[in-house]
């Protein structure tokens, strides 16, 4: 394309448009099954249950150490799938580009995000681009559904949640939230500290050989926190935490310490948080840290019969983990 | 809720998220199938081919006469997936908010989302909502993902258009785009024209009925100019339009005097452009006009073995119907 910057000629459905989904979208995404002339695509489904999620990204920066908002919209919506114990499929995009970005890097980003469905074994077989003025969008946002294929049958929802299960997390908690934030200027801080965004699906089918694993979730917007409430909410159970066995990088306790943040609340990208059946913990825990991306998994706690989310410190007292009220970090995923 | 407008805390994944997803998402967008507690949400698929589209909403005004945002998110997807051959049966939803948006006003939207749905018999398995900061979104953009089911082995798409069939349209062309443009307040006129935003199906089903349809599509963005365009590019056919047989309504056809476009590049939001085998034009015609939304279909004009779109002149002239370029409308849809 001869231009340098995206504008609003490129969301008008007429030339440029189809210049701008042509070199850019379908050069980077084409799988043999997407066609860019549909309106709608057919896709072919083995057997199994049909499971369908969707996530919109609006990461600012839209460039981070570690990803880009295009190989995080990949990731955040198989790893939905993943952790719901479906096997990713198909995707769908959307993107709302910023009139003034620039096509090279919305190249790289596309770009990104193609290798990231590819190697994730995802086809992307539908999409639409939206162009918006500038000063109304954040550069890019995108919005990724998937469909991925469940096992009938299969014992995995926090319906199945008891007291005494064993909590654990597959890795560090709170890396890319940690990382996003240190890659905005406002900051002013710098470190080699890099978002863990990936997909979790060989953690989730290394847990799945588990018959006493009952729930699995990647903790992203809000946390390990967030998703620890919404067990508490939904199952009547409460939750006991050991600060000292839960995973964070050194780094990224330094930044919170800083900054006044709490790991627990920061965004992962590419970990699950697993309840499974306290007799199998030790075994789960065995396999994945043999797992790509597992090595640093630990048990972090247990489920009570009732109660709240409660940290047991690392200085033998206790505190209550609180629901996450302010944003501390908008668009960090 | 207590708060009268979108703060950044209603994205941070914590307690407000969850209320704003209660209490407005849910609440409207509820349907037996949805659970917001889940991750990824599975579907039941019937017998037939599983066809997906997805599209984006950026529409400015979000609320305008004939619509909103919602209702047009619903039936934009609807329709792309109807034009298909597909029967629409799920949907999964994205909302990008805008901090500062009034609450009220999302209410509305979303609940005329809701409506439209349930009008369309589509289901909402899943959603997202994320918030941006001001300044940084167009007070909403949302993004529908559609699943439906066609009848294996049907013949329809572009592949099938041969020269000597007949164009039709459904009906008057232009409305969404004339009548958004209306509502916004930068062109300082006023009218009662009113967006033709609607669901397609029924008309799509009726011109299903024929064995000499060859290919459907709605003409949103670009307009019919440009899905004229698609089928020259792709099929190397060519294209006649008589100018005279184009429904257009005159408000419209006076708002485009006034500034200067033309009707044939204005988005229409429940319209079906179809090419049929000449043979049966007339009584594809005499069901469109006989289904609901079709009222004012025509035959437009014709397929040619080769050559450019033209138009032939209600003066007697021909003229060259360009590819888009400039946008005329950003944010149209």
């Amino acid at each position: 394309m001869n231009n340098i910057c995206i504008s609003l000629a490129h969301g008008n459905g007429g030339r440029l448009m189809r210049q701008l989904i042509e070199e850019i979208f379908y050069r980077h995404l084409n799988n043999g099954s997407l066609n860019i002339d549909l309106d709608a695509a057919p896709v072919k489904l083995g057997d199994g249950e049909v499971w369908v999620t969707t996530d919109g990204f609006t990461v600012d920066p839209l460039e981070f150490p570690g990803g880009n908002i295009g190989s995080l919209a990949i990731h955040g919506t198989i790893n939905d799938l993943s952790v719901s114990g479906a096997v990713p499929v198909y995707l769908t995009l959307n993107a709302y580009i910023e009139e003034g970005l620039e096509l090279a890097r919305l190249d790289r980003i596309v770009a990104s995000l193609g290798d990231a469905a590819r190697r994730c074994g995802v086809s992307i077989v539908a999409g639409d681009t939206k162009v918006v003025g500038k000063g109304q969008g954040g550069g890019l946002y995108l919005a990724t559904t998937g469909i991925g294929l469940r096992m009938p049958g299969l014992r995995l929802g926090m319906e199945y949640i008891e007291a005494g299960d064993a909590v654990l997390v597959s890795g560090p908690v709170g890396d890319h939230g940690a990382a996003v934030m240190l890659a905005r200027e406002q900051f002013g801080m710098r470190g080699d500290l890099a978002s863990d965004s990936a997909p979790v699906f060989a953690l989730a089918q290394a847990l799945m050989t588990f018959t006493g694993l009952r729930f699995m979730r990647d903790p992203t917007r809000g946390g390990v926190a967030t998703v620890l409430h919404e067990i508490v909410r939904i199952t009547g159970c409460g939750i006991r935490l050991r600060a000292a066995a839960m995973p964070v990088r050194e780094q990224v306790q330094s930044v919170c310490d800083i900054l006044g943040y709490d790991p627990l609340y920061l965004a992962c990208e590419g970990r699950v948080l697993a309840v499974v059946d306290a007799n199998q913990a030790t075994d789960a825990l065995d396999l994945l840290r043999q797992t790509e991306g597992g090595a640093g998994a630990a048990v972090v706690g247990s489920i009570e019969p009732r109660g709240p989310v409660v940290v047991e410190t690392e200085f033998g007292g206790e505190r209550i983990l609180q629901e996450l009220e302010d944003d501390p970090l908008p668009r960090i995923c």
